[in-house]
């Protein structure tokens, strides 16, 4: 595809589609990530959708339903009995499944099934569950030492605010605490966890059904699989948080969610709650139309390039090729994200959305009183934005150098190590300090596994050449001075680099790991000496970006500000983009019509399961399940207008990665559904809602009902959860 | 996919699928493929599916609507105006859109609009359209010497007769005779088709809109493709079928069809005619168990080796695999068609349908009074079957070394010419006529471009270990004399063999072609002398082949004639199964489920052009296309339920290879679409019709309405075919 044609293709579909559907910003009722403490503020939208209970309750985390919602770190799971068992996705618990799993008790092959509290398993140390109990606006203190600041200033005064914040926060044992920017800078909110640390594995289906499908069926719907997992969170019988102990007790939740026993149906009530990681829905029309016009498509053909590279470099070598599978495997997922990214982005006519909606909240803006201040913060983002897209792709272009490679990255790694070294630990970079050198060692020792000298090379020389085409302004001094100003002087740098080191050898890396400063600084290994003049430049240029992200920290506000109020002029509030705070969407379940003459339903059923069987991973159904599917008794989960055992369930909730066990709720706050996907069409989401294809795939609850009823029987815990046994 | 879960799997979805939808033989009101004269018979069931004209008129083949439908050879088209104005697939009027394509006038890429009738081109002397206008019944004639007969003198008594009738019939100038066998020797029909020979291209559009979408959505739906074109047939001016001349005038059809102006909608009556090609609906339980028990899979996996033998044979010479990757392309087909047709019968159980569906009939026929004569003559059949199933797959292997070799294919192909050659030209077998040689002399100067010794050695290699791991009483003696009876052997005859010939000479192959029988059989090469010793083989098989066919000739119609009675008895009629003779099917516009979860709409839009287009071939629509997508001028073509523009429509109308271009009517008779595709999940319904997934696929004909009208516009053909102009 040309990029004529392309564009052509997008102009079309501009036209065609996105002036059909009428889309625009912040006008779709069933997009927003809101805070629970805006639910009130939306009381009327969420009534008229058709939740039953006060939203005002909505707005308490210390009450039901929002205190049952829990984060895993990274996973969203519930609580759902007064045992504190606790309900999240298979992929979700799959550490602590793969923890417990030996050849002989494969829990992974043929799941989990804790017959009384006693055989429940340590999810291992590292796993928590966090219950958010306070959410409180700091925004004054956060802000108070940075006010007249500017730039990297501006940017410390914030974080040291916001480390003093959590600290005092912290003093009360067994909680964590942190602070969120809302609004980006426009707000900042203290947020206290509860911290439990004794979580128990209780009951896990068989991966065959947890990972039905698997990576063939990722962000596909249909979808069939069975992502469900139950923890249990255990505290010390003092009912504080505690680690693992025989002695600890199940933690009693202040509140749990209640398990829907009634069936589900197209365009019902749906609402979710979770923890939703990133998005970029605030940003500008500037950065709408970089993201789109520049950033993804430069981000297509650079990995396009990349893996070009490393296959003809690896052509006829078959060791290079298995050496460099799981780096090309990892490279073509990303370039297919951004692809289907850019895609949908350009299917939505984003740029052109956004960018209306921003011209009508400028001319809003300037009727307003206090324009002119808004205008100059505004105007003054805009050109920092602009000043760090300039040198965006030199500057990703040089990480990739250091992040794609092995015996350069190791040497940068061993480098960077050696001036940290020299700083006390806690004013280490992140990624340096003490804790972290076990993994720098686990990293230069698996080096070995993931090396061939001549596709190394090849891939440097091909950054390099892409580096080169760069506007002469954008030179790095350092870049030059190792490796040259053409192709020549670069390959004969790579040959010198590559031959002369010793860096290819796993005793060297280790021996330079245990060095100190001063041996580092003498190493006359010449990938070490390239390493060490290349180091300043990195350096200056992380500290360029925090004086970015500090001037960005203090004027975006003007903008989003200015959003909120022409958003509130048209009687419309403003969820803030995400940051892994919780949040509740709220939707309907529904079906979605992904291209011409195709219609997906939003309930899919064990026959899909059939369907799709072939005996082989990532379809090979257990013999359990087909013959309780054959066997076709449903009990009480039977679906009551499908006739059969419904799998997965279709909402048009407004989600991101973060959101996996997210539990889904009907107009009553019972849980009918755990969120696990979302749909190829919605994989530009991040950026836009566009209420054709965002969609958000999650198990039925009733499929869980049946599989712990029928097939893999867990009474007790059906009657943990007050449920019907079959 | 072993076979364990293959058969597994079809246990499931057998209980699960075809249980459910309650599948039966002859029990859908919308399978069949009819004989126009059987339609009074079935006129109730006609009229209740919503056919509002008289049924009996259908059975009039001088008459509209039927007399307007006609053959191309292979397709199927249909009289559209007064004048002769016939309309087609553009796929059937390819080879006339290519013959008049020439660099600088192309009109495969730019479509065909002929201004008036002098711009009409004719569409080569090949070119056919054939108007049936008699089918009458001649059974009594065709079997009279065969009574009494059995084995080869039946067929030879029945293939006399029905030459003698063809003869007879074909007195009368201008036309085409030939004798159809209906339900398998039960019926015998004479058919007479005033045979038009000055066909003349009319209107194509560019082939990127009548291929939109080519290989990639073959078989697939939703589709988006405009595959018609229109013809004119043209007549002497005394009204008689006549060569081209500049001379000759439009042929004045005795029917034509009236283009509806009518939108159409899910549900709605359609009917179709056309010739069908061939289909086994009626075959034994036992031949079902056969197919799917034995050949398909036989064939899955026969195909599968001989592709996984070519492709280690010229893994590395990049020369060989170029040579043969149009025979891999084709043996990939093949492979994907019989993998698609196994997977649909075993999904819709047809095995155990049909045995089912047999059990009762033989039951039924048992209760009357003939019982014991049938039950001879079925059992016989049965056992006939069997027979000629035991060296089914030896005879196929032997088949393959033929068919599939260059070298070994040439030299039997030479030495069978000079058997035929010693016969009067007119007792020659079909192949091996004066008026085959020059198609001979071509398949011999092909070799060159199709052959490597290594791989035509590995794949005969291939067939001969499975034909030697046969039983033993299959073995062909002449094979072994040539070839040895182990693995060793073959490998030592091959070496000689290719080694020693100079077939693959071209100037060798030509001078053979033109030698004389004396000289062939003094030929010294190897290849050339095993061939010989290999003919007698082959003579016998086909002498046998011919002997068995003559017995189910003879047998076959009392399984036949039980089938009919027992549906009469049931008030049910029973259409033969199809032959390449005028038929026509009935049902209604319809949806498809073809998974779980998956819903396709019968009706696909001009969107879906524009979703699909990625600028590169087969998504490739024109600008002008697109520019009129964007435009939105959908004039009185636009669908008022949807509000845009049409382009295919799916029905679940009873079709297969030979039913391109059948006009596609509605309750009233009028053209609403051309067929031209049938859905993947119907690639077994050769065999068995499953309503579930039983579907065709055609171009609305408001696509091609609007095209006409507004993008390619030929006002003077729609004013001919009394249509609005836009």
């Amino acid at each position: 595809m040309t990029d004529t044609n392309a564009n052509l293709k997008t102009a079309v579909r501009g036209v065609l589609l996105a002036t059909a559907a009428g889309l625009a910003f912040g006008a779709h009722a069933d997009e927003g990530m809101w805070m629970p403490s805006q639910l009130p503020q939306i009381a009327d939208q969420l009534a008229a959708a058709g939740y039953k209970r006060d939203p005002a309750a909505l707005a308490d985390l210390t009450r039901p339903p929002m205190s049952a919602v829990v984060s895993l770190g990274g996973c969203t799971a519930s609580f759902v009995s007064p045992q504190g068992l606790v309900v999240t996705n298979h992929h979700c618990a799959y550490g602590a499944i793969q923890l417990n799993s030996t050849p002989q008790n494969n829990l992974m092959a043929d799941g989990f099934n804790a017959a009384t509290l006693k055989d429940e398993v340590s999810a291992g140390p590292a796993a928590r569950v966090f219950v958010t109990t306070d959410f409180d606006r700091v925004t004054d203190r956060v802000l108070a030492n940075a006010r007249g600041k500017t730039g990297r200033d501006y940017y410390d005064a914030v974080d040291s605010a916001s480390k003093a914040l959590v600290a005092h926060c912290e003093q009360d044992a067994g909680y964590r605490c942190s602070v969120a920017n809302m609004y980006y800078g426009t707000d900042f909110y203290l947020v206290k966890q509860l911290e439990l640390k004794d979580i128990r594995l209780v009951y896990a289906p068989p991966e065959s059904i947890g990972k039905y499908g698997g990576e063939i069926d990722n962000f596909m719907w249909p979808r069939h699989s069975g992502d469900f997992a139950f923890y249990r969170a255990y505290v010390g019988r003092d009912g504080k948080p505690a680690a693992f102990s025989p002695d600890n007790v199940p933690y009693r939740p202040k509140a749990f969610l209640e398990v829907s026993t009634d069936p589900v149906a197209e365009g019902d009530f749906a609402m979710l709650a979770g923890y939703p990681g990133r998005t970029f829905r605030h940003r500008t029309a500037a950065e709408f139309a970089d993201q789109v016009g520049t950033q993804l498509p430069e981000r297509v053909d650079l990995y396009a390039a990349m893996i070009d590279t490393i296959e003809r470099a690896a052509a006829n070598d078959a060791d290079a090729g298995v050496l460099y599978a799981s780096q090309v495997a990892s490279m073509k997922n990303n370039l297919k994200r951004a692809q289907g990214e850019l895609d949908g982005l350009r299917r939505s006519d984003a740029v052109g959305v956004r960018k209306r909606d921003e011209a009508a909240m400028l001319a809003w803006l300037d009727r307003q009183p206090d324009a002119a201040d808004a205008r100059r913060d505004i105007d003054a983002a805009a050109a920092v934005i602009a000043q760090s897209q300039a040198t965006r792709e030199r500057d990703q272009l040089f990480g990739l150098m250091r992040s794609q490679t092995q015996l350069l990255k190791s040497a940068m790694q061993l480098q960077r190590l050696a001036v940290e070294r020299a700083k006390p630990d806690a004013e280490r970079e992140t990624g340096y300090q003490l804790r972290d050198e076990a993994q720098i060692e686990a990293s230069l020792k698996q080096v070995q596994r993931r090396y061939a000298p001549q596709v190394e090379k090849a891939l440097l020389a091909e950054l390099l050449t892409r580096y080169r085409a760069l506007p002469a302004d954008q030179r790095i001094a350092e870049l030059d001075a190792v490796f040259g100003t053409d192709k020549t002087q670069a390959a004969t740098a790579l040959d010198a680099l590559y031959s002369g080191t010793r860096l290819d050898e796993e005793a060297e890396r280790l021996r330079l790991l245990a060095a100190d400063p001063a041996q580092i600084s003498a190493s006359t290994d010449p990938l070490m000496q390239a390493a060490a003049k290349l180091l300043p430049a990195q350096l200056r240029i992380a500290d360029a970006e925090k004086a970015s992200d500090g001037e960005l920290l203090r004027l975006r506000p003007a903008y989003m500000r200015a959003l909120i109020g022409f958003r509130e002029s048209q009687g419309q509030a403003v969820y803030p983009d995400a940051n892994s705070t919780l949040r509740v969407s709220y939707g309907k379940v529904s079906s979605l019509d992904p291209r011409d003459g195709v219609h997906y339903t939003p309930l899919t059923t064990v026959q899909g399961i059939v369907e799709k069987h072939t005996g082989e991973d990532p379809f090979d159904a257990p013999q359990t399940l087909r013959d309780a599917i054959t066997k076709g008794d449903f009990g009480s989960t039977v679906d009551p207008v499908l006739g059969t055992q419904t799998v997965n369930l279709m909402t048009n909730l407004d989600t991101t990665g973060g959101n996996s066990g997210s539990p889904v709720m009907d107009a009553n706050g019972r849980l009918i559904g755990l969120n696990f996907d979302s749909n190829w069409e919605a994989v530009s989401a991040s950026w836009m809602y566009d209420p054709r294809y965002k969609r958000a795939i999650h198990v039925d609850v009733r499929y869980l009902r049946w599989l712990m009823g029928k097939v893999y029987p867990a009474p007790n815990l059906l009657r943990e959860m007050e449920l019907p046994l079959e």
